[in-house]
């Protein structure tokens, strides 16, 4: 285990040097010169120590004495694939002609704005405006920027003690930004919401980190995890030495939550000796795709209150819907609507600025809306904010941005509701060419992607491959993964690296390419496929 | 000890109480109307739901079921202290008439832009134009730039891929602002730093936590660590369930930090089975303020050497020294001067951009420079950057804006030169100041401020009033800061918050509030100090 990472540095050579050598895989143009990556050019280091000769040297931090729950720990989104994609996008700027595509085109990750996609103009504006507040004094400010934007700046501003966006701020973020965000948060579940209770933070994960350090003291303590899951609990779970307890969504009926799946892993893990804390839903799915009914996230509620589980709702892709029979439903909402309020259940709901239409990923801003604890445990989250002082104030700004957008009547209503609606329905076009896409391929299905930002589709891998891949020790997903890459510097992320059921195969795959690259997405991944099973087919 | 919290809390009601009806303390006018503090007030909570009542809820979440370590971990820097000055804040405004003063000044916490230190222009000018980029289009901008603002903002978004500032970026930060922030070492050092040692982090705090994180495994892991201490130390350490083995600055010779110490320290922990794993090192010193000679470093360099130890240096007030006898040096420039590469010492320097001049703690950037590690035990420091994506970009643009600022004949130098000499000589001005003060006061010593941005005097407190602090149930020094709180509004942290040899007293006072106020502050102080002990001396 622990030198995994040396062993997929092999695998990848070998596996690298075998792409190169094979004549007939596809028009990867293979040749005595061409680029053979070496391990010690896989990770950045300025030293000339490889990986191998840690055991030989003087130095006193080896792999056997770091902390063995870091070895534990992966997380797939940024492994070892970005890290072949990495070295490749580099080697492709020297020897182009080795190479038959052009550019790497990262699927891996959720991340928007790197594949063209743009900012939300009257965000960037009151972020530019509250960067360099002594904007706000010249007039020509006024020719370059939205009325309203100008307005926001200075109300934003007027609740910073100081003006001073450049100092700490309160551990839960500024209290001015939280009542924005509470104030959007009613308006969209209808049910009150508290400024008190949101805790700002860098992007949800860190939110997730902290709820995660409150409630695993062991590996005594269990979270259930939805599988497929995005790798960050699983990653988080393990960096704090607890349970990950899984709960498998049901890729037959569009990845369906089935109440008596989360009975039987709930009963299986107490049985034991688990002590069973928590439920992390997420809902759009990453990287499933579905979208919650309001049904199941009723039944759902009940079944945490009844067990008594903190309910960890994962929201960052709320909105991120993209087909009209499907609604987003905070879990806040329906448990208030079922009559549960902060004495029946413990409710902590995630959002973030790196996701819906404004993908603000560089920013890293988010929040968390925490409700049903008690003051005094209450009291250690806040304490535990407070050990890293505050999330950064550009991310607050935006957080608070995304909750309370501009308004019908505003200077930039117009150019904002255009910005958002072009993206989103453009996402919902790629998310449906991608996936009837996928559908065409021998032996691939895929479910709908209802919301978020992926595809998620099973591959029906023919044994030959997964002997092929065995011999590679590699996994058959990732096997067909890294063939892709090679094959057509399209990064996506294999189905192993979320968790899948034993013996299924899939990747993840972004819909975030713009909307006038994917049909040359599509061909090169049909093309690539159809070469693949040409190869492996039984 | 789980309720610790809950009984400070009644302490401090206690003593709110007492201080309200206390007619001689100073000017605090006490009458039957005035404002006692609650403790469901001390902490924001939406709920009803008092601490007390944790016992009959029935909620699955209590102090008792929570990780233990949360409970363990302290941050006095933004503790009981700070609470009570948030609520006296609030109080202030509807009570003004029951307060002798008319603000609360917080010297509780290094934070420059709260105390209406101006932002450096030229940095605000780039981030405000990286942030809005639609702005280098107008030709407007180049009346509300400089030219080099504008330069360096082009320059920076073309080392972005597709100028996307909010797209996720490498995990160890942008490659091009890496580029910057190593040029800037080897400027200061005249020694080669590589980009790819470079981590770029949310201000210094999640560097440490990464750290700890990779050489905590148990309690038998144990880091080396200055007694005072900067309580992020004592609280990574205690969340990561590891060992603090404490060595003690030597105050009498100005918070000496000898290597006898060091020694007697690492065989006791030795001694007790705890291993060692890394020394860290805080200079200039938190809260000390001293600046380590350059011989003294050469010692601490050879005793991480021959003793095994990561040298985890905490240089984030590198640019904070104020005395002319006096400069820093990096532990990386006076390893590398001692002939020591990176197959000698594991040396980690943490940086951010929250101290200097700069302040810019609200926007949470800094790096770390992580040198002497074999490439398997950094893939895996890799790793643990890359759970958490990314540092934002607005941190990461001026971390390397303050590793490479403007240069003479830059359009901005000459206004540059002027902020950062204003402040930095105004910093050391009302360090002398509050230092000299404060050696005036009966029974209290304070050692030079030669660096960073504290005064952390020794108060030799009668017994009295070390009897009326037991009897509050407080510690002594706590006594002595909340009874200055109530008195004059000035927030500072008892010494205890940072450990120290037992049976001594100390506050922490940042040097922070603007010029003209500190005569008011030193007044008040003073004032305070007489009135204190008139009351309790022996």
């Amino acid at each position: 285990m622990r030198r995994f990472v040396i062993g997929q540095a092999k695998n990848l050579i070998d596996h690298t040097r075998r792409l190169h050598h094979h004549k007939s895989l596809l028009s990867l143009a293979a040749s005595d010169s061409a680029p053979v990556l070496s391990s010690s050019r896989l990770f950045s280091s300025s030293s000339d120590m490889s990986g191998s000769d840690s055991s030989s040297s003087s130095l006193p931090v080896t792999l056997d004495s770091i902390n063995p729950k870091v070895l534990k720990c992966e997380y797939a989104v940024r492994g070892e694939i970005v890290n072949i994609a990495q070295r490749l996008q580099e080697d492709l700027t020297i020897n182009k002609d080795a190479y038959s595509f052009d550019e790497i085109i990262y699927c891996n990750i959720g991340n928007p704005h790197s594949l063209g996609q743009q900012p939300i103009t009257f965000f960037r504006e009151v972020l530019a405006l509250c960067s360099h507040t002594a904007l706000l004094d010249e007039s020509a400010t006024h020719g370059l920027f939205s009325s309203d934007s100008i307005e926001r700046a200075w109300k934003i501003l007027d609740q910073i003690p100081g003006k001073a966006t450049g100092a700490y701020s309160h551990s839960q973020g500024i209290k001015g930004l939280r009542d924005a965000i509470a104030a959007g948060i009613e308006a969209r579940d209808g049910f009150p919401a508290d400024p008190n209770d949101i805790f700002m933070t860098d992007g949800a994960t860190p939110g997730v980190h902290l709820m995660m350090q409150l409630l695993i003291s062991s590996e005594k303590d269990g979270i259930l995890c939805p599988i497929p899951q995005y790798p960050l609990y699983s990653a988080s779970i393990a960096l704090l030495g607890g349970s990950l307890v899984p709960y498998y969504l049901d890729e037959a009926s569009g990845w369906g939550l089935e109440i008596s799946e989360l009975k039987k892993q709930l009963e299986e893990a107490r049985s034991k000796g688990i002590s069973v804390r928590a439920m992390a839903v997420i809902n759009p799915g990453n990287p499933t795709g579905q979208v919650l009914a309001e049904e199941n996230q009723r039944e759902i509620v009940d079944f945490c209150k009844r067990e008594g589980l903190v309910l960890l709702a994962d929201e960052v892709y709320q909105e991120n819907v993209y087909v009209p029979d499907k609604k987003f439903h905070s879990f806040k909402k329906v448990a208030r609507s079922m009559g549960y309020g902060e004495k029946d259940i413990c409710l902590v709901s995630f959002q973030s600025i790196s996701k819906g239409y404004y993908g603000e990923c560089g920013k890293r801003g988010g929040y968390m809306e925490v409700t049903g604890f008690t003051s005094d445990v209450r009291e250690q989250i806040y304490k535990l904010a407070s050990v890293n002082l505050c999330s950064n104030t550009s991310g607050q700004i935006l957080a608070s941005l995304v909750m309370s957008p501009p308004k019908p009547g505003d200077d930039s209503y117009d150019l904002y509701v255009a910005e958002k609606e072009g993206i989103l329905s453009s996402l919902a076009k790629r998310a449906k060419t991608l996936e009837e896409a996928l559908n065409k391929l021998e032996g691939v299905t895929c479910n709908r992607a209802e919301g978020a930002m992926y595809v998620f589709p099973c591959i029906n891998l023919p044994q030959k491959a997964i002997a092929a891949a065995e011999a590679a020790k590699t996994a058959p997903d990732a096997f067909y993964c890294k063939r892709l890459l090679h094959a057509t510097g399209i990064v996506v992320v294999p189905g192993s690296g979320f968790r899948q059921v034993p013996g299924t195969w899939h990747f993840r795959c972004t819909i975030l390419p713009q909307e006038d690259k994917i049909p040359a997405i599509v061909n090169r991944l049909t093309e690539f496929h159809k070469s693949f099973m040409d190869e492996f087919r039984n």
